[in-house]
């Protein structure tokens, strides 16, 4: 299957369309193409392997089926969409994908307009799709719009918002249901089974059972009910297998169709265009299809580093963060019984894996819902358990109003266990974390924290569940663990920093991961003779205000560092305190800026924001020949 | 039915429980007094009167059926509680409903042991008091566990994530669905026509046509099944009623049963109880019930001030915000073609009634559906309409992560109507609307507007619609508008505040709302020979800098004043400027500290945050003596 080398077909794939002038005779043959052209390039640059692996045909058949950029095709989430990239004349840029002013590992307007819409997180599909086609009907244009969204982005609640509004769209509307039996992990839920009903015919049993039984349950006519539906069984069998609960909501169902057989797909896709109105195609695909390691492990080969394309190994790097956090909560687990995890279909990504394994009965996967995830919590806590949600912090975002009503509005001890916090890289402006700070610390309740290094994060993760008593956030970055500053490890107090140096005329508050480049700056300036202070500030809300004053005795001016914008985060604040105290002391933050930051390496990413050493130290310097 | 009077069986009920005493042939008569006793107090109160009336008798089957405060009802939105209250012991505080330091409009778990949550938005009680069943089964106990939810908050994503999480949980978990047909207003979406083919049983004829249509469209096997679904029609017609739409999510459907039937009602319940796992119990009610101008007009009736038991006629104000709004959409709608109306729910409450009346294509109700309805209005805005999505601003917190991802990032035209902006008085903490500038300000290309009377309020929905380009939002509070200051009506310039007053020493800046006041303020000191300056800010974001700058010369101190916390707020966002341009100006802020603001008239409220007329002039006095 892989084999690198002539791509004769693909090479006719100039641009958008193109696709449409390679014979029927040819498709597999060009899916195999495309799939190894996929490996090839992923294998270096790494990227969302196995989903891509899995819609090669269901994207071909699209492109067959749809007239780019004229349709609009609405891609859920989105890292999916390397197939539609190569078909639409981005072939020749994968050598960047994903790398710093590369092609995104996500659809962007800006790189064609065949991209519809810049996707990034989970479920919004349908929604935007809808806008589209309602804007159709205003327009009286003709476009074909399709909504294409996994299994799994279907457990998310805006998924169903939009699915409940399908049916108020005029004319035709598809959208087509990329179903892998997985989301990133495996699926979740009720919803979850009821596809794996569809797919292998088994609804008519779970049907007779579920609903025979709750027939019964009604006095008076539930018995002739049951008695109908045992003679009418075999017209039955039959009628369920298609999607009842899409035919409910107003949405015809097709399926399920094959989703490796090209030809049936567009045969599916051409009789889903004639229905006047919005309708469902059901296809099943194989995450990783054609690279046996991604079918092996699907969700290993979700997102991807680089791999070696002959044996799928990867190169192992540092303990991260998360596999620190992920040790932090087995002990937890074992301290105190108390103590449930809770995950958004993240049970790897976020660590929570070795928890569900050893507290199976105490572990939740709620599949990708954040919102539910948290007012879930709150039922939990108010019944004595000590919930950790581990999640990630653009995620993070989806269950806003529920931290402020739920949580926070109630006082409720909860830990938010704040993943990917801060610049991520390669996956770029939907999923860098850099909002938290300002969106939780302005509810009132909350307590934020973020540590320096591995062994902080471990004390903070006991302090937020044994020590504090009400909502409490920890955050932390994606990638390899600091291991730097070991010997500083006072305990946690609430709200108060840790003095990692004292110093002369400046003084460096971090905060959280950027403590480890302002150690690297204090030691380059500490052998050019200036000696900066630094302070760990350990709590983004409560501020330690008795630190911020005593600085400002000691220092003539305080630079703040944090990876996260400046627009109420920890700078911010800081700022606002000092002048309304009327204390005079010269500040200057770093952080980032206020717009959205690009794809690329983080190191990149840091220097671009003035957040790596080199701009630290310049920094300092500037600010100390200013004083 | 309204007899003032005697009301011999509620005498009885005086604490939780006492309702299992009264013998059935009272119910009846039970519910009648309780009713009289809603519409008496909620007639001089104010409050949420037709979604009370309609689950008098609900919430009595409910209270016989469990065991208070062992069991665990979570409401959802919790506005229908009353019937609640008054069986667990609150029926004498009814005069201090919604009141200042009174009893809450919704469940307190401060007022009972019997109240389980804080409710207060919509859609997240399954999810609550699933969080709850986890807790049963990991703390070995056996409490019944019910969430009462109406189908309006059925359309909320939330209690879908949670529905589809509804099978994993261990034991009896029910489900009571108020249908009411209604959500405030009608019912939106495939949901709602599914519910009302259970409620009529005309799911059959639906059901044969859209899957004997879609099945015809299969190629191959569509045919031989349109002929067996033909021939087993007469078992179909009965075994298709039951609720599939929850089976296919493995949860019981039993139903639908009178929701005025308290008998009814109770043999189900304890059917439903039966049921070893999940089961959502369909229960049909009339919202208004008893009281024939709320029957009439169930969504004037919903949330209503004092009025009228005789006649149903309720005090006349004057011109709302929420009107001045409503007026000056229909002139966008008029002048620019463009112009689309999103809301969740609301229609009546965000004024946009006249919109769609005027304008019934470019009108779209979502349901209460946040989310969908920022990512349906980015499509919208793809597409080249210009989306005003009319919102309350704690409501508008489901939507934060749409905003951040599908608005924001991709930077597209939709403008954010924030109704509700500030403190909204008898609803108390929940429906406060505090946040909205802390949460939108963080969010690169984000505009940020307020404005201080009627005809600012005109200036800007124009100026967000025709003038700017991109993501931009408009606040303004419930209830009045101001009508003062009409001749100060500068055009709309991005980021320029307005100068209302040149003075000296002083200056207030003031936001929104809080112009209001500070003039008010400023008339008073006036008379006593101080004179402040006072800017209306117009813009949160971004600020006036150069404004900022000449202020920092000509004043020696400046005021703040924002309707909205501190935290992230307006102050902050100032004193951060101050303090990194090191500028030397004495700063106060004023607005809502760092914690939940409770219930009470907007007056009192306003005292407590000392942003009335009285403690501005207060704070300016000591300003100004002590510089």
């Amino acid at each position: 299957m892989i084999c690198p080398g002539e791509k004769d077909l693909l090479e006719k794939i100039i641009k958008e369309n193109d696709i449409k002038k390679i014979p029927e005779s040819e498709w597999n043959g060009l899916a195999t193409e495309i799939r190894d052209y996929i490996l090839e390039h992923v294998s270096k640059t790494g990227g969302h392997l196995a989903p891509n692996l899995g819609v090669v045909e269901l994207t071909m058949a699209l492109h067959l089926f749809m007239d780019f950029p004229k349709d609009k095709l609405v891609f859920d989430v989105g890292h999916q969409c390397y197939t539609h990239k190569i078909l639409t004349g981005r072939k020749e840029e994968f050598d960047t994908l994903r790398q710093y002013k590369g092609l995104s590992g996500f659809p962007k307007r800006d790189e064609s307009p065949c991209d519809s819409f810049d996707s990034g997180h989970s479920s919004n599909s349908i929604s935007v799709a809808l806008g589209y086609a309602a804007a159709r009907s205003l327009n009286k244009t003709d476009e074909k719009i399709v909504a294409l969204i996994g299994d799994g982005a279907m457990t998310g609640g805006v998924a169903y918002e939009a699915l409940n509004n399908a049916s108020l769209v005029n004319g035709n509307f598809i959208i087509v249901l990329n179903d892998n039996q997985m989301s990133i992990s495996e699926s979740i839920g009720g919803f979850s089974s009821q596809l794996s009903r569809l797919r292998t015919g088994k609804l008519y049993t779970h049907l007779k059972q579920s609903v025979t039984d709750s027939l019964e349950r009604i006095p008076g006519i539930g018995d002739s009910m049951v008695r109908l539906i045992r003679k009418t069984k075999d017209g039955l069998k039959q009628i369920m297998v298609p999607g009842m609960f899409f035919e409910e909501m107003g949405i015809t169902y097709l399926g399920p169709v094959d989703g490796h057989n090209i030809k049936g797909m567009l045969r599916v896709f051409e009789n889903a265009a004639k229905v006047n109105g919005p309708v469902l195609v059901h296809v099943v695909t194989k995450k990783g299809k054609g690279y046996k390691y991604a079918e092996k492990h699907p969700d290993k080969f979700h997102g991807i580093g680089p791999f070696n394309l002959s044996d799928g190994q990867t190169k192992k790097g540092g303990v991260s963060y998360t596999e620190v956090f992920s040790k932090a909560m087995l002990g937890a687990g074992e301290k105190n019984e108390n103590v449930v995890a809770i995950t958004a279909a993240m049970s790897d990504g976020t660590g929570l894996k070795r928890f569900k394994k050893e507290f199976p009965t105490r572990f939740f996967d709620v599949g990708i819902a954040e919102q539910h995830a948290v007012s879930f919590s709150a039922g939990l806590a108010l019944s004595g358990k000590i919930p950790v949600f581990a999640v990630y912090s653009s995620f993070l975002q989806r269950g806003f109003d529920e931290i402020v009503q739920d949580i926070c509005m109630q006082d409720q001890h909860v830990v938010f266990a704040i993943d990917r916090a801060g610049l991520v890289g390669n996956d770029g402006p939907t999923h860098h974390g850099a909002f938290d700070v300002s969106y939780l610390s302005m509810i009132p309740n909350m307590t934020l924290m973020a540590p320096k290094n591995d062994k902080e994060l471990t004390q903070m993760v006991d302090y937020a569940i044994n020590v504090h008593n009400g909502p409490i956030a920890v955050r932390y970055p994606r990638g390899e663990a600091y291991l730097g500053l070991q010997e500083y490890n006072q305990e946690i107090k609430y709200g108060k920093s840790e003095v990692i140096h004292d110093g002369e005329k400046v003084c460096l508050i971090a905060y959280g991961a950027t403590v480890k480049n302002a150690e690297a700056a204090f030691e380059c300036l500490s052998d050019k003779g200036i000696v900066p202070g630094l302070v760990n500030l350990r709590f983004a809300k409560p501020l330690d205000e008795e630190m911020l004053d005593r600085i400002a005795d000691e220092y003539e001016a305080v630079i703040t560092l944090e990876d996260h914008v400046l627009k109420g985060g920890v700078g911010a604040m800081i700022d606002e305190y000092y002048c309304k105290k009327g204390i005079r002391i010269k500040v200057k933050n770093l952080g980032i800026s206020d717009k959205f930051v690009e794809q690329g390496a983080t190191s990149k990413l840091y220097e671009d924001c003035g957040l790596n050493t080199d701009s630290i130290v310049k920094t300092v310097e500037e600010v100390v020949n200013n004083l």
